[in-house]
């Protein structure tokens, strides 16, 4: 076994304990990465609540550095830069794995933590630590000129983004939504202004106009405004709703144009629709996870060429405890990403 | 003012009275129309338990002969033979009435029963009669060849089930399920076979598995047969959801493959769904209610080219009351059709 450190929770609580990690041998297809930044995603706070009795390493998107490889790795050398979002492994032969969509795998894609490994059935463990081991296929190359620490929070929260703005077929001439602007929302803005769409963010009030016109978007839509929102009834041909708490969705509805589509990425629970308010208009509902290999990797082709990565702010792995408490109260513009060197201590 | 005869409910109850109809002096762009046949939709079924105190004469897909025309209505001539749906008039300015698609006219479609005339403003009343006027706009040619008795259910039932199949693209190599076989089930099936899909039907048990093979599936699937659902999961790319009762369609979700699409047209009411199980997949909830003109014609166009009509049980429109109760309780293969000649005796 290898070993490495780590940020362990042992009761569910955010005040997460450093601890030794245990990381497998490297199999012959397997690259050891020497994690340099982790994104603090909310579903890590999802995981941690959920947890319970058991322990949990959090972290699925990361970049770092590959330490080493097996004999059968040959698309990574040492030293390479990397990049893992939230699954490390697929069953690689059923329907969707063989159309690139690893992330809705019919035998379940092993998750980067929580999951179960392929081979040996042990739990995977996350990357809130300062190595990770995985086969090298699921590793991306991190493309020059991405900072490493803004880019962490592309293989989540961009990709999960990217896949309904690519789905809808979102280019010039488009006019797109964004309800919520935290990490989701303002990776989904800046793809959206990136493909040439007319971009308005839809927030309860006006406080985050200025930082939506920052972004890129054409303007924000106060959804409490009731003239204003009766004016954009009809308008957009896709709604990215990145809001992760239980929520109204018929108001949304009211705002897409003829075969618009409404994408809820931000609350994955039961949602109640009256579907007259999809007749009316043919309209969609539909949601996206992640993401797959290829897309992911066309993601990060055009984060490369257009210069897009999250706006972090940036914290010493010891303060993810702080990091944490901060995201679950919305304290954050817009992602937290989480320095792994300080392990090295 | 013109009077023609027809059958009107005063209760709500299904025992409709014969009665003298008003009908309005043709305006310039009108055209009267003899009512020939007309079809019995479960729309109208629900407007009749609807009705409350008021008075209602149903109807909204028929077929029939042009009588008289207003001197600006150019398109027909009396003694052409003509098909009209579920909306008579609509704004015409609207984003959505551009584009053709005015039975979501964003001022709202005017009904062909239970509506409000645009003009002078008087409720109109249903093709449960023996004359209908309308603005020319809103007729359709019935193409020569099509049985004007088994095209009535064409003009609601049939277009309503002919915009998802169009909106998600469906031709050869489509796998396309229909859930439930009834008016617009078997229409759905007819259709997506002439388009070239494997077609299979969704039925809770085996028993409509001759009628389904009969007109043109490949086969039937038996919803409580869990053994045979699993081995659909993922196989469709579009079902049509036709039941028209309040049902639980995660299982129905399940069968999609990738970005596939659930559209339902049989219940507009609420619907329970885990965003969750869209996620996985990328899966689109949608619905859709008749047509706009030009899919209407095109519809029909398209029902000529492949001699598609409804299969119908035609009744002396007298039996109108047998026909509501036989729907009712789902004793129809596939549509009651009344023949409104009985009304000159």
């Amino acid at each position: 076994m290898r070993t490495t450190t780590g940020w362990q929770s042992t009761d569910g609580s955010t005040a997460l304990r450093k601890v030794t990690v245990e990381r497998r041998e490297l199999r012959t297809d397997d690259i050891a990465v020497r994690v340099d930044h982790c994104g603090v995603c909310h579903s890590d706070l999802h995981a941690l609540h959920g947890l319970g009795e058991g322990t949990l390493i959090p972290g699925h998107e990361f970049t770092g550095t590959v330490v080493a490889t097996g004999p059968d790795a040959g698309r990574f050398a040492v030293g390479d830069r990397v990049a893992v979002g939230n699954i490390v492994d697929s069953c690689g032969s059923c329907p969707l794995c063989a159309r690139g969509q690893e992330n809705y795998c019919e035998a379940f894609p092993t998750l980067t933590y929580g999951g179960t490994d392929r081979v040996d059935g042990t739990p995977t463990q996350g990357a809130y630590t300062r190595e990770y081991v995985l086969r090298e296929a699921f590793a991306h190359r991190l493309p020059d000129g991405l900072d490493p620490a803004a880019a962490a929070p592309l293989m989540c929260a961009g990709v999960t983004v990217w896949e309904p703005l690519r789905a809808a077929g979102i280019g010039p001439g488009s006019r797109v939504a964004v309800a919520g602007l935290g990490g989701l929302g303002h990776l989904a803005v800046k793809f959206a202004v990136a493909f040439g769409a007319e971009v308005t963010v839809l927030s309860r009030t006006t406080a985050k106009a200025g930082d939506a016109r920052a972004l890129g978007a054409a303007g924000l839509l106060p959804t409490t405004d009731e003239r204003r929102t009766a004016e954009a009834r009809g308008r957009f041909d896709l709604i990215v709703d990145t809001i992760s708490v239980p929520h109204d969705v018929a108001p949304l509805l009211e705002l897409l144009t003829l075969d618009g589509t409404l994408s809820l990425v931000g609350h994955l629970g039961e949602v109640q629709v009256n579907v007259l308010d999809l007749c009316v208009g043919r309209k969609k509902l539909t949601s996206a996870g992640s993401g797959g290999l290829p897309a992911t990797a066309e993601m990060l082709e055009f984060c490369a060429e257009h210069g897009i990565t999250a706006e972090v702010e940036v914290l010493p792995s010891a303060q993810v405890g702080e990091a944490l408490e901060r995201l679950e109260r919305g304290d954050v513009r817009y992602r937290f990403v989480l320095d792994m060197s300080d392990l090295d201590g």
